[in-house]
């Protein structure tokens, strides 16, 4: 999979009108917390990613975001803005959608293989100040 | 889950904040060809649906759209301008996204279901006539 170029990539390039197939990326992935693009729909993005222990807190202050659970058990905090902290948790074959805005912070005890939809250009971190587990966007497999 | 309400509904109206458990969403579906809401991820909506037999050619001028496959054996007919037509086959674990404008037909030799990926307000059958296979917009499950 080439990454999309600047000038109007074709579909194919985009990751479109193919069969793609979760766990056979999943199994190109190289460590944990390194997300990378499948396919686009319009200005979204579907981003698979093996995650385990803890990430840290962060929101993205203009989209919502969604976690598809692919194998795993995940555990999702959520802190309002009166900073009561709730959990969710998903596992294989459910999903949630993050509100904007909201602060989030997930958990894996043990590996979690994810698929992430979001628009195109957001930070894995958010809007916080980047730092080590801020990875490099637009990455494709 | 209730529908939105046209006055800025709140998150957990939205499916969101929650985990949703996509097998249990599709146990609650009465037939096939009926897409059903569970959630929205800003002006996006995630659907489930279950299909048996085959679809009408239709397209979608202005958005992509996304299927992902949770069951079944899925085959996606594409119509390229020329007329010419090839087929994409998926099955549970696996996604494509049918470009815009690009004339599709999914078929279904037995039960698929699937989770479908759109914007807010497409219709099911695209761009051409309405019709006994139409069905009626955001309607949650």
């Amino acid at each position: 999979m080439s990454a999309p170029t600047e000038t109007a990539p074709t579909p194919s390039h985009r990751g479109q009108g193919q069969s793609i197939d979760l766990q056979g990326k999943i199994a190109l992935l190289q460590g944990h917390w390194q997300p990378r693009v499948v396919a686009e729909m319009n200005d979204y993005q579907f981003k698979v990613v093996k995650i385990a222990g803890e990430f840290l807190w962060h929101q993205h202050r203009d989209t919502d975001e969604t976690f598809i659970v692919l194998d795993g058990q995940l555990r999702i905090d959520l802190r309002d803005a009166s900073g009561d902290i709730r959990a969710i948790h998903l596992q294989a074959g459910q999903m949630a959608v993050i509100p904007q805005g909201i602060e989030h912070k997930p958990f894996a005890q043990e590996e979690v293989q994810l698929l992430l939809i979001e628009p195109r250009g957001v930070a894995n971190t958010g809007d916080g100040e980047a730092g080590a587990r801020t990875v490099a966007n637009g990455l494709w497999i």
